[in-house]
C-alpha cells in the first residue's frame, strides 16, 4: 500500500478550521482508493507559536519538513498580534524559498454550482503560473533619512534562471491544455525588470513555436479578467503580478474561499507545499463558517502532484456535486457550516 | 470673458479620434456658458513624430507646454513601431514627472446608462488617488550577466514627501465625500517600501482623526473591486497599484473606454494634464468606433480643475443622458460611432 507522509501546518485563523476539514476529506478519499494511505504529522507553527517561542517555526523546522512527501498548509498571519512580514517571511515565504518552490500554480475555473459575480463569465478555465521565489518580493531595500525627507527603496530581483523556469513550466502546462500562454508584463512603466521579463518570454516562446503567445500589461490583464476571462489558458506572471491576478481569479470564481494553490518544487530536492489562496481571515474565526472548498481543492492539487490523479478527480467531482446541491458556506450565499460542507463532500465521495 | 489656453496632444492611435471629439464637446460646453472661451494649440508629438524626429517631443517641448493652463492628452504608444518605454517615458511619463503632476486622480462610478459586467455592482462611486511621480516606476535598475545567468534589478523609490503628498490629497478629498480612505498596501510580501508606506499612512491618518481609514493588501483589494466595489470611497495607492486598480475600476464601469483621469500638479508651478485611462488601442484605429466618453469625461475633469464646475457638471450630465438613450460605441454593446456619440452629447448640451 502506498503511504504518503504529509506535514500538516494549520497555521493561523481559519487555517485551523479548514485544514482539519480537508484532512477528513483526504482520509475519505484514501479509503475510497484502498491503495493509498496518508500519515500526517501536525505542526503548530503559527503566530501563537511565535508569541510563545519568538519564532514562527523552530530552527530545525526545515530539516523536519524535508523528509515529508508534501506539506499541507492552511493560512499564516494574524496582524493584530504579529506583523505580517514577520509571520509570513518566517514561515510561508521561508518555506517557499528554502524549499525552492519556484512555481505557484493557481487554477481559476468556474466550478459547477458556483455563481460568478460576473454577468457573463463564460466557461473560463485558466491557470496562473506565478513565479514564486524572487521578483518583487525581495529582501533588498531599506529606508534612510535625509533632512526632513525619508526615502524607502525596494529592489525587485529577476534572474534569468528563475524567469525561464516559470515560463518553461507555463509552456509545458499549455501544451497539455489549449496551447496558449499569456505573459503578464508592465514594461511600459517598469523599465528594467519588465523589459527583461519580455525578452526572456520572447526567447522561450521561440523554443515552443507550437504554442500561441501574447504579452499583456498587468493593468489591462486585470481588466480582462473581469471582462473576458474565458479567453485565457495559461498565464505566466511575476511573484507580485501573479499574486494580484490570482485573487481576481478567485473573486470571479465566486469567492476567494474556493481558490486552491500549489507551491511546486521542480528539482525534486524538497517537498512541495499546498495552501489555498485565501488568508487566515481573523474576522470570521471561530464562527464555523469558513469555506473549506479552497483547502479541499488544494488537497486535490496535492493528490494530483503525488500522482493520485483518479483520487484527485474524485475529490473535485465531489466538490462540484456538493456545490450544485446548494450546500455552501455564507461567502457563497449559502447557509451551511464548514463541517456541513465537508460532511457533504465526504458523503458524495463515499457514494461513488 | 475667461479664456483658457489648452495644449492639445492627440498622441497616437485612437487618441487622434477621441481628442477632436472631446474638443468639439468642450467648444459646445463653452458656447453654452458664454463666460468661457478655449484657445487650443495642437502638438503632433507621438510615435509618428518620433519616427521623423527621433524624439517624442522637441527639446524645448516642456518649455512650450509650461505656459498653458492645462494639457489635454489622448493616448501615447504604438509598440509596433516604437518600444513602449521609449514612447511613454519620452512623453507621457516625462510630462507627469517634469511638471510635478504628483497625483493621478481617477474616479470610478457606474454612470447612468452604463451596464457593469458585475451582477451586483451596487451604487459604486469611488476615487483612486494614485501617486504619480515615483514608486515602482523608477529609472533605477539594470541587467547584468554572471556566467550563464543574468540578473535584472529594478528599484522602487518611495519618498516621504511623495507618499505624504498623495495621502494628504486623498484625505482632503475624502473630507469632501463620505470621509473614508483605504490604503492599498502589500507589506506582507514587499517588506521595505510597503511597511514604509503603511507607516506614513498611519501618521497621516493620525492627523485626520475624523476620517475613517483602513489598509488592504493589493491582492485582496483587487478582488474587492470585483466583489463589493460599493464599499469604497477614496483609495490611495502607489503608482503601480493605482495603475492596476484603475483599470479594474474602468472594467467594472462597463468599458476601459469610459474611464477618465487627471494628472494634477499641486504646487501651481506647472499645468496639470488630462488624459483618459485607456491607451492608443492600435487594434481599432481608423474604424471610427473608439469610445469618446473617456476623453469627454476627462474634459469634464479639466473643466472642474479650471474651476468651471457648472460646465463640468453639464458635460457629465450630457454623457449620462446619451448613454441612457442607448447611443453607445460597440465596446459598450452599442452600434454607434465615435462621431455619433459625440454629436449626441453636443445635442444634449445645446438643449439645456
Ligand atoms: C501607458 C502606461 C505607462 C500608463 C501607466 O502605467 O501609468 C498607463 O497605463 C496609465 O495608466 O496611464
Ligand atoms: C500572504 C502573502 C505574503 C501571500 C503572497 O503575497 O504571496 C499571499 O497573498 C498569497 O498569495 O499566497
Amino acid at each position: 500500500m502506498k503511504k504518503w507522509d504529509i506535514a500538516v501546518i494549520p497555521g493561523d485563523g481559519i487555517g485551523r478550521e479548514v485544514v482539519p476539514a480537508a484532512v477528513r476529506v483526504l482520509n475519505a478519499a484514501a479509503e475510497l482508493h484502498g491503495g493509498i494511505k496518508f500519515a500526517y504529522e501536525e505542526f503548530p507553527w503559527s503566530c501563537d507559536y511565535y508569541l510563545q517561542h519568538g519564532v514562527m517555526m523552530p530552527d530545525n523546522g526545515l530539516d523536519i519538513l524535508k523528509g515529508f512527501d508534501a506539506i499541507f498548509l492552511g493560512a499564516v498571519g494574524n496582524p493584530a498580534v504579529v506583523p505580517d512580514h514577520v509571520s509570513l517571511w518566517g514561515l510561508l515565504i521561508k518555506i517557499r524559498r528554502e524549499f525552492e518552490q519556484s512555481i505557484n500554480v493557481r487554477p481559476a475555473k468556474l466550478l459547477k454550482g458556483l455563481a460568478s459575480p460576473l454577468k457573463h463569465p463564460g466557461e473560463f478555465d485558466f491557470m496562473v503560473v506565478r513565479e514564486n521565489s524572487e521578483g518583487e518580493y525581495s529582501e533588498i531595500g531599506g529606508t534612510i533619512h535625509r533632512g526632513d525627507d525619508e526615502v524607502a527603496i525596494q529592489s525587485a530581483v529577476f534572474t534569468r534562471k528563475g524567469t525561464e523556469r516559470a515560463m518553461e513550466y507555463a509552456f509545458r502546462l499549455a501544451k497539455q491544455r489549449s496551447g496558449r500562454v499569456t505573459s503578464a508584463t508592465k514594461s511600459n512603466g517598469i523599465i528594467h525588470s519588465m523589459p527583461f521579463w519580455d525578452k526572456v518570454f520572447k526567447e522561450i516562446s521561440g523554443r515552443h513555436p507550437e504554442v500561441e503567445t501574447n504579452s499583456v500589461h498587468i493593468d489591462a490583464l486585470a481588466a480582462f479578467f473581469v471582462i473576458r476571462p474565458h479567453i485565457f489558458d495559461v498565464i505566466v506572471a511575476s511573484n507580485l503580478f501573479g499574486d494580484i491576478l490570482t485573487d481576481i481569479g478567485a473573486a470571479i470564481m465566486g469567492s476567494i474561499g474556493v481558490a486552491p494553490a500549489a507551491n511546486i518544487n521542480l528539482n525534486g530536492k524538497f517537498p512541495s507545499m499546498f495552501e489555498p489562496v485565501h488568508g487566515s481571515a481573523p474576522d470570521i474565526v471561530g464562527k464555523g463558517i469558513a469555506n473549506p472548498i479552497g483547502q479541499i481543492w488544494t488537497a486535490k492539487m496535492m493528490l494530483d502532484h503525488l500522482g493520485e490523479l483518479d483520487t484527485g478527480a474524485a475529490v473535485l467531482d465531489a466538490i462540484e456535486r456538493v456545490l450544485e446541491s446548494g450546500v455552501k458556506t455564507p461567502d457563497l450565499g449559502g447557509t451551511s457550516s464548514t463541517d456541513e460542507v465537508t460532511d457533504a463532500v465526504i458523503r458524495v465521495l463515499r457514494e461513488k
